[in-house]
């Protein structure tokens, strides 16, 4: 019996590590990976969903070839549905997102009883990491190597140059 | 590739409808799920090791034929490792559980890498059930109908009596 | 002695069932329940605040003859105290409703020593349900059913339509 | 329609300034308030149950006349039950508290229908009060004025001299 | 060997007597305190840095002379580092709180290993306390007194009235 | 003026590396830091507290000659006030923790409110360890490289070969 179909969806604007590790130990475990960025037409984004799409792509070791990467809209529960995924992983890194998380996989599980949100948990040196927190340092022109992958961090440096 | 071996560890004293929920939703998306009763030789349970192990399959639906039961002694993480399971596999159903299961996740991922823990959430009519408190209700005559399997309220009538 | 009177304030953007689980809950232990609308300029709403007045009325069971329904202007703590009530209501979901709630419910007490805040835990089958999730999910075209009263869900469908 | 009956259950070894002002603010909104004290035989108790009956009958002020002191063993919604009470009541303190409370909330739920379990918040300067630092700190000769009523403050000084 | 140099960063919009006991705390503590506005042009402060700044020199004691006020931009652990502290102050109120400050802590000890955040806990009376909170009773015309220093309270009826 | 005197309390049954990063974060900050540890007759300890002693001393570097290591019995804010501490420092690690610890916080202000609880956050690569954990790894022979200082170490090998 083949490896299930995972999505890992996000906004990755930009992709961190803590990110780039959730996919890299998703890969092992699952057949078929399949980054999901959200367009959030509603925020403002620092960069595009096509730019967003390159940096993954570019961040990911050639090891990790079961990994595509995807542009989502609307319900993710109908989004996995569609890509006959069987799994929706989530990274939790606090209690607060998992309170958040919760809710969602309870509602995603009432829509598409069918798919099952597994959490997982990021190595612990980037427990504290997310796409704000590495915005707001770039642009204040802090270092942000070691918490975002080489291509991320030059699209940074270009950016806020 | 052929779907990951997973490893549900926990006392059972009894198995709970949220447990075998965890079980059967774990079923489908792993190739082998071992129900891992763990020897506590400190706690006085309820029912024998070999009781629970009983228990549990006469609790199993036919369709989960890819559910095994044994018990362990001894780390998680070197149990695991003997079993070749990639995957551990724990729910959770509230903050205090997560915080417990986090620092766990991350010691056993110290101790073998390779294995991943995966968190599940049981359905949420299962949120509030713990074998604590079925032991409770079932010592003071309360009725445990729809919280326990059949064979799991037979036994504690039968205890309890 | 009469029973006391309740507030049980709230946005209802739109009213879910897990609002009227704690209305019909309230409704049985005090004398009247006021379900009081605040009004909200900074928010951009779902429906306006007569519409929303007009599907509350609409959902209550006439069992429920003691519950009214008002919207409110200004603190929560002086327009419970104009209606003469003794209690606030408040549904709790999760930890991090909880802190928020605490905060709330001290800061009343000292504005209105006399009146006491309640809090209540809706069904657990509603306890992922919140009124965002559920524009999210009407606007996206995802089923509402079983989340809304009756006149709650057509009044999205002929929104989103 | 007169008000309605409350249990408020503990185990009150000893009652602190804490559980009294939840006593007091009960008393206003319910007819009748029942500090009914669990009877745990697996526990070592600081004071008898007769003793801890006679320290809240004495600490109790004379106008909260519908407050009524009583023992009960077993499981709380069957007590409920039997006394006719209407209502639970619970203090809360903490978000620990919080998911202890919430869960047995729901089991009370499950038990007894009828009985709604409402939860209040203490004064915060009662809000890191505990049955277990008073006798801590008593036992240990520091001052527990303030922290207990009069009469479980002379107790304790006779109880540790 | 002199006390180490502490920064007490935040918005104060307005100073509550949350901060001023955080503050006076400090103060006691550390050879010098200095209080850190942070500049944040996106928010539509209620009152400009400079009344920030002068609400608060004018409701610190005489006894806190080595207090001082300032206003910051860019990164807090850059800041910091200019001024040569060796301490970074945070009060502590709600878990929420924790979450949030515990990331912070660790990305600012990234930025700067030699600065030390620590965490300190407001009176009791003052856990509820927060600027927002103030701020919306103080429009809506309710009691802010008790709640915040004296200057604080006048230029809030001089702005609201 | 000279800097504090601080007490860092605890069980220390054995030190972890994460007790030790809290020692020297502190040793750095303070003019005198008092690891004391906590005589609780109750608990069968693993080492004795001589035992604890000895070793906590063999673990510091050489460049912490301002941590003194001690032994106390009863509350700990009469013990730190003995000892003319201005301060209490605590690891926080986990939600969990800091409920408990500001319930702490709270009691020992009120017993002494000159000496202030101060909060630290260990390097997150300790974020997960504890000295029960520590103990439970090497009881079943499972490596504690890395968690513990080399003195730690060998002891716990001694012991349990």
């Amino acid at each position: 019996m083949r490896r299930a179909s995972a999505i890992y969806p996000g906004t990755f604007d930009p992709l961190t590590n803590g990110h780039l590790d959730i996919i890299e130990r998703s890969s092992k475990l699952f057949g078929r990976v399949v980054v999901a960025i959200l367009l959030n037409p509603q925020k403002d984004p620092l960069f595009t969903v096509e730019e967003r799409c390159d940096l993954i792509r570019a961040s990911l070791s050639p090891s990790t070839d079961n990994v595509e990467v995807d542009v989502f809209d609307g319900l993710l529960a109908d989004y996995a549905n569609q890509q006959s995924a069987e799994v929706i992983i989530r990274g939790i890194r606090a209690v607060s997102d998992y309170e958040y998380e919760l809710q969602m996989a309870l509602m995603n599980r009432r829509l598409q009883p069918e798919i099952e949100t597994l959490f997982m948990i990021p190595a612990e040196r980037y427990s504290y990491l997310s796409s704000g927190l590495v915005r707001e340092i770039a642009e204040h022109g802090g270092s942000i190597n070691g918490l975002v992958p080489g291509p991320v961090e030059d699209a940074l440096h270009a950016h806020f140059k």
